[in-house]
């Protein structure tokens, strides 16, 4: 049987491997269009920053490392066209520029995202950048030499934006984000949102919030200036579009294969799409929110890597499943950690739930023990039954931790009742005697009490 | 109502605050022996080494700020009798040494527990100390102070133990310790044990195992050696006993008051115990194992919180519930974190599970992300419907939130497969791609579907 997968990245580089420990007899076969396969695009701010000192770092595996497993690795070849029917692809060798047309058993799709590039003037000026796929990391260098800039503009603020902020603050580059939003992560609950907000500022991050990208100055072929919508001139020699990503789905949407209502690739828990035979996995395709049982995307590498092996192993004739996503995404923005879990307040709200919330600070070890460092934890629940619905962290120390505990309740459907009774580790270098999760938990569930 | 409650450290000083907030209309009376109440014992190891710069840190709440909450502290009072059918006790004033009878309507023992001592020659010896309340702290810092020692010889490889292995270690004494089982760490798995071992010998720790303690020799009413069972001599300016604590239960057991199976008081999930009216909580009672349903002595200082809180609820007319601990405990020794959750293998096996496992090495951060560190990771599940039964982890950086990750699961009692899918928080400075737990999930998952 020969397993075709397009895109090889997180979710196809995963999923070819799946595959190949699965069923050591299929033929493998991964087409990329990019140079480099199987690369951590998470890591890429980093390596702008140089917190990362090579950027061969964020590649994990060559051609030749999945060729000793018996997958072929085909980079620089972009799949132009599925037949559905006839079950076989056109694939274009983007060195030769010949077109071949090869049969598949089985496909996935692991196509990706993309940045979302409004067609607006000078948007092809030099200086222009966005920061996605190993390709846009080797134009921020060739920039980054050839010009060293000094004044950044960051259109969007979103975690890309953020941590690019902060890359660039590195680098002594001064920064202005521009975001179209009144508020910078519109994700998260607004008071939780506002410490980072601060926190920018406090590092000389400048925002500019309601106000988006109308235009781009340029001078000899290189952008000078940004222009906003309120009419506003930003001199700017590198300016970056971070406004969002959308999944490639062209090439899924004109063979037919269904797109779900996100507009990414439909799915189900095998990770199969609507079309038997073609499986599809990480940022091209939609999950389940596990909360509400509603479609969404999440466009993320660790999700990517769980879909990748879930449809490499059906792929290959197995029957594994992924039950979906409860949108917890972390990052890191200068020294906070920002962090959610689950559906924020307002989400909560709009998805007929009737949140209760509290937010508290905490801190990672024992109030005594040296070195301690704080943050901030909003937990929500449902005011039904308890029953837990997100959290958001946002500071140092073990936000991280807070987190993934909150995340890992989440899996276990549990309640605040529950959760003001978990056993959590506790010795002075590790937390306060009892975790601010569980402090947190026992305050909902006091408000519930009183409730009934 | 009177609330009486005998014993002010952890779980006496949280019942007394939890009374009071849920009805402010009660007399509160803590009766304490020693000189301070409300103080971290578990800070005390960091006291000795100087982490902690200041003993006073450790106490958390002075007699004074409980009676700001209406609440009144009687310091070095002893409770020497309880008459459960008078509702009275008998307290002797250890200043003035008298003795008064106090009615009580509610009453919560919180007497804790105190460490095991045995009767050899030489044990009353100058020089020979136990590590357990702010007393013995007093005599620490006296003897360190007097002598400045050179040489310490530590009688049993605890969690104390190890963490007093340590602060000798940054006082640069000497260190020897002394367990009479063969191995360190008996609750842990053999191989999770193994690293722990390797890592105080590379901190000068000297260990002898399969060996005990059998007297102590002197000069001038001072230690001078421990002499072991098998007969060797170790020259000692400093011994520490640390074989181990027992509950505090005399007190209780005259009265009349029932214990259970583990010597500890019992209680049930309201923490009243088998007298109506009387409570208990912290080290001085039992608790119940979540994965056993057996009766299990887990005298920790977050669990005395836990269970305080629901004392001093009910105590107050309350109907609050403790569900019980999963066995999670966290320590330091040098630079290791040494932590388990649920059950070991072993006690797996011994309670009549059918267990598999997998140990792997972990770290906190993308593999590419500088600043990594690692640790070793011990999962256990049930063979049978691949349940999680515990977790081993002993290393740096994000052990303890692997625990902490465990624990959560443990309580919502996820399989595998769960905890396989779970949706923990990812970007490079928080964690490889696929966290270290959902890789070992993911080992485990497929050795049990590979049964099926």
């Amino acid at each position: 049987m020969r397993i075709i997968v397009i895109g090889g990245v997180a979710a196809g580089a995963k999923a070819a491997a799946k595959a190949r420990r699965a069923d050591p007899n299929n033929e493998i076969i991964i087409y990329q269009d990019e140079a480099e396969v199987s690369y951590s695009a998470c890591g890429l701010p980093y390596v702008i920053s140089g917190v990362i000192d090579n950027e061969r770092k964020v590649v994990i595996r060559q051609p030749e490392d999945f060729a000793k497993d018996g997958i072929q690795v085909l980079i620089r070849h972009r799949v132009i066209e599925i037949d559905t029917i006839k079950q076989q692809i056109n694939v274009k060798n983007l060195q030769t520029n010949t077109d071949t047309v090869v049969a598949y058993d089985r496909l996935i799709l692991a196509t990706g995202a993309r940045p979302i590039v409004p067609a607006i003037e000078g948007i092809t000026l030099e200086g222009v950048l966005t920061l996605r796929n190993i390709t846009d990391l080797a134009r921020f260098k060739t920039l980054l030499t050839a010009i060293q800039p000094i004044q950044a503009v960051i259109i969007g603020a979103g975690y890309i934006g953020l941590e690019l902020a902060e890359s660039f603050h590195e680098l002594n580059i001064k920064t202005t984000i521009v975001e179209k939003a009144v508020r910078i992560l519109p994700k998260f609950d607004p008071e939780m949102a506002q410490p980072v907000h601060d926190h920018l500022l406090e590092n000389q991050v400048e925002l500019m919030l309601g106000d988006g990208l109308a235009k781009l100055h340029g001078d000899n072929g290189r952008v000078t200036a940004v222009e906003t919508e309120s009419g506003k001139i930003l001199a700017a020699d590198l300016v970056v579009v971070a406004i969002g990503v959308r999944p490639n789905v062209e090439l899924a949407k004109i063979a037919g294969i269904e797109l779900g209502p996100t507009g990414a690739i439909a799915v189900d828990s095998r990770m199969e799409t609507r079309t038997p035979g073609i499986f599809a996995a990480g940022d091209c395709c939609e999950s389940v929110n596990r909360i509400t049982g509603a479609p969404i995307w999440m466009p993320l590498g660790d999700i990517a890597n769980l879909q990748g092996r879930v449809a490499g192993e059906n792929a290959a004739g197995g029957n594994a499943h992924f039950p979906g996503v409860f949108g917890t995404a972390i990052f890191k923005t200068f020294k906070l950690t920002v962090a959610i879990t689950g559906l924020s307040e307002q989400v909560a709200q709009e998805s007929g739930f009737d949140p209760i919330s509290i937010v508290m600070a905490g801190s990672d070890r024992a109030r005594y023990y040296p070195g301690k460092q704080g943050f901030s934890l909003k937990l929500i629940a449902s005011r039904k039954d308890g029953r837990l619905l997100g959290a958001q962290v946002i500071g140092q120390g073990s936000a991280d931790k807070m987190i993934d505990i909150i995340a890992t309740a989440l899996l276990g459907k549990l309640t605040c009742y529950d959760l003001e009774n978990a056993d959590l580790a506790y010795s002075p270098p590790f937390s306060p005697v009892l975790s601010p999760i569980i402090v947190a938990a026992g305050i909902l569930n006091s408000q519930l009490t009183q409730l009934v």
